[in-house]
């Protein structure tokens, strides 16, 4: 079940660096990519950043919404990570491509990924010259929710599903899977 | 053994999200710290991103300098990842207090975290709108090494020895391990 994850934590859903999906909508268009360069950027109020290129159809949605959400997919979803994270959502609906479901959010017009383990819906904070020169975009995060099975108290605990673990993308198609959880004093 | 990285595949070596230690250097005084909020920005030529708060000692080492070193650590060194994320090298030298050892870079005065299994030798890219409103900096990589027993051909196999997979940091003492590779056609 999703719950809601408070804001002031949401960080903690991106903090161990796993690969996201970002989606977006505009103009009754809607597109979903991977992308291994996105993390926090702040805590209170939350923020994030994510690399989106020049060619990426997802940006011109993302330009003309000024929203997007970071989902946090699972090893389950991971043949479909490479696969949108492969193709151009300008020559055909990725959602439907890849099997990929797109499930209303709760404060933004980007759909949420179904089946991904944390959600981060955000609102674009406009800074034309990071977007332009380097492609960076930043998100304040408007609202936040994660599966229960895998999140809860502010933590990760992938201990009983090893589908439901995040993914760190290498290249390729090669990832890593969130591995052993481990505390030092 | 240590063995130069092209700088075109550095970005593989934060690709997969681990936790790092910049280490930094000016005016005869050094220091080292642990950030979770650092990625790549871009391939080539190789940039990252790292999140340094106003409030870090080593913020004053990295703009005074114009330099940085990413270092990857390691499982073995997760107890001084810790360390030297909570005490503030203003107060005391956190390589003599924490054990890591300083060595000498190839092409920054900052230096290296011994016993790290991959570095990132960066010049700060000045953006003083990100410096000052986000605490965000941009560093062009210049020169990159890593562990050739877990990183060749332009990849980490971390299958032999777990004390040292990469970090992924969470909260609290906590972190998760890289975990196992996996890969879809």
């Amino acid at each position: 079940m999703l719950a809601d994850v408070e804001l002031a934590k949401s960080y903690r859903l991106l903090n161990h660096g796993p690969t996201v999906l970002v989606s977006s909508a505009a103009d009754g268009k809607r597109n979903v990519m991977a992308a291994a360069w996105a993390m926090p950027l702040d805590f209170n109020p939350p923020k994030v950043l994510v690399v989106i290129d020049k060619s990426a159809y997802s940006r011109e949605l993302i330009e003309a919404s000024g929203e997007f959400i970071l989902n946090v997919p699972c090893r389950a979803q991971a043949a479909q990570v490479v696969q949108v994270g492969s193709e151009s959502g300008r020559d055909e609906d990725k959602f439907a491509a890849s099997g990929l479901e797109a499930l209303p959010a709760q404060k933004v017009g980007a759909p949420r990924v179904g089946g991904c383990i944390g959600y981060l819906e955000c609102k674009v904070v406009p800074e034309p010259h990071n977007q332009q020169q380097y492609d960076l975009f930043i998100g304040e995060v408007v609202a936040a929710q994660a599966d229960d099975a895998v999140f809860g108290g502010g933590h990760w605990h992938f201990d009983d599903d090893p589908a439901k673990r995040s993914l760190h993308y290498i290249a390729g198609g090669a990832f890593f899977a969130t591995g052993e959880a481990f505390s030092v004093a």
